[in-house]
């Protein structure tokens, strides 16, 4: 979608346009994604995404096209950046029950620190997910992630630390649940239950609780008692028979 | 803040009188309800909800005052709606687990049949919770909720089959996060995860989930077969001595 500079200069003043366009077509994804947080895909306009990206709307529509084009391209970015993040936690070098903590943390940190995420979901839910439903390249992205999550719940059987039948689907899900829906609905339920729910306390507290719940959820049955490590030695696996 | 009509009639055209404005405010809500839900309160304009609900602005402000005040009255009914309807589920006539399988369930439910819900607490949230702020209604409608979800979490850790620590705000919040976000998002889930997440075999999934993640966690620990049935005989209780 996004189109590079003309070629048939000489190579240097070549990067040089290169890495011009580069820079308005980063500029404009970030005034847009800022204008689309703030007054939605109905409220947002081009002119000023333009004006804050110092550049002007022809521009804009030469390398995104029209509005709803500019909504997914910032939709699409969104997406990369909290994967793109996710992949650093390299959840499969640690323990299970440490992965799975680790995404916890993660997840709890990456929406405080872009409240835009959250407006900008709020916004396509609004108009039924119908761009990034056009989107090639979210369902490659989002793939890899509950993949991730299958192999470390499957360790985490196999060592007998974690019940069986779990969709990592499911879970990704909920772990996003349980931080969205406490910072999205922050000012009500602080409102609605008479407590601060934005201290620092009132977030340790929090994230202590998502922890706690997700990890209690995935301690093995009692029946789990009879569970054999596959990666145990072959005497405690006939001893456990 | 609602008015009755003025006295000094008949009582049977007092009674009248009296209906007449009963209905026409619960009409005005059901309208402004619907118009906030719909375009937020920023969007929301008065001169429809005034023509939907067949009364007109001067009735509208009479008994309710400007937007800012019925969009306060709307929340506040909207809030009496789910609160009324949780009492009905008499969560302390059941066992413990039962109890917090209700919960989930209808909270579930209720939010499948009430969109608008969802979307009124979106923009109460976009304005900082500043009218839920100012009301002191909704603090006195969610404290007996709170209250009830303790009582049944003391049941459960006095009957040994539940934990103990589990703060009952946090955990309903955590009941709330986890319907809230699936619906809330379902368009941009089964988007990104190219599932479809609205289908009634995925619907049935999602709730089997909710309900092991939460009573999954609630288990007691290892440690807690030390746990002894505060309403246990009293040779049981020594024998685990």
């Amino acid at each position: 979608m996004r189109k590079t500079s003309p070629a048939g200069s000489p190579p240097s003043q070549r990067r040089r346009t290169v890495r011009d366009s580069e820079r308005t077509q980063a500029a404009i994804l970030a005034a847009a994604t800022q204008e689309f947080a703030r007054h939605g895909l109905g409220g947002a306009r081009v002119d000023r995404i333009a004006a804050r990206a110092k550049t002007n709307k022809r521009m804009l529509y030469y390398y995104f096209g029209r509005k709803d084009a500019l909504f997914l391209a910032v939709l699409e970015n969104t997406y990369a950046g909290i994967r793109n993040a996710e992949k650093q936690l390299s959840l499969l070098d640690a323990p299970p029950a440490e992965g799975i903590r680790r995404l916890i943390r993660f997840t709890w940190d990456y929406y405080v620190a872009h409240p835009e995420f959250l407006s900008l979901l709020n916004s396509e839910n609004l108009h039924a997910a119908k761009h990034l439903r056009r989107s090639r390249h979210v369902l490659a992205m989002n793939s890899p992630l509950i993949e991730t999550l299958g192999t470390v719940l499957a360790r985490g059987r196999e060592a007998c630390v974690f019940r069986s039948g779990v969709d990592p689907l499911q879970l990704y899900v909920s772990i996003a649940a349980l931080s969205y829906f406490y910072l999205g609905n922050n000012h009500t339920l602080s409102a609605v239950f008479g407590r601060d729910l934005a201290t620092p306390q009132s977030h340790a507290a929090r994230l202590a609780h998502m922890a706690d719940l997700v990890l209690g959820y995935l301690r093995p049955d009692a029946a789990g008692a009879t569970c054999v490590r596959t990666d145990a030695p072959r005497a405690v696996a006939a001893a456990a028979d």
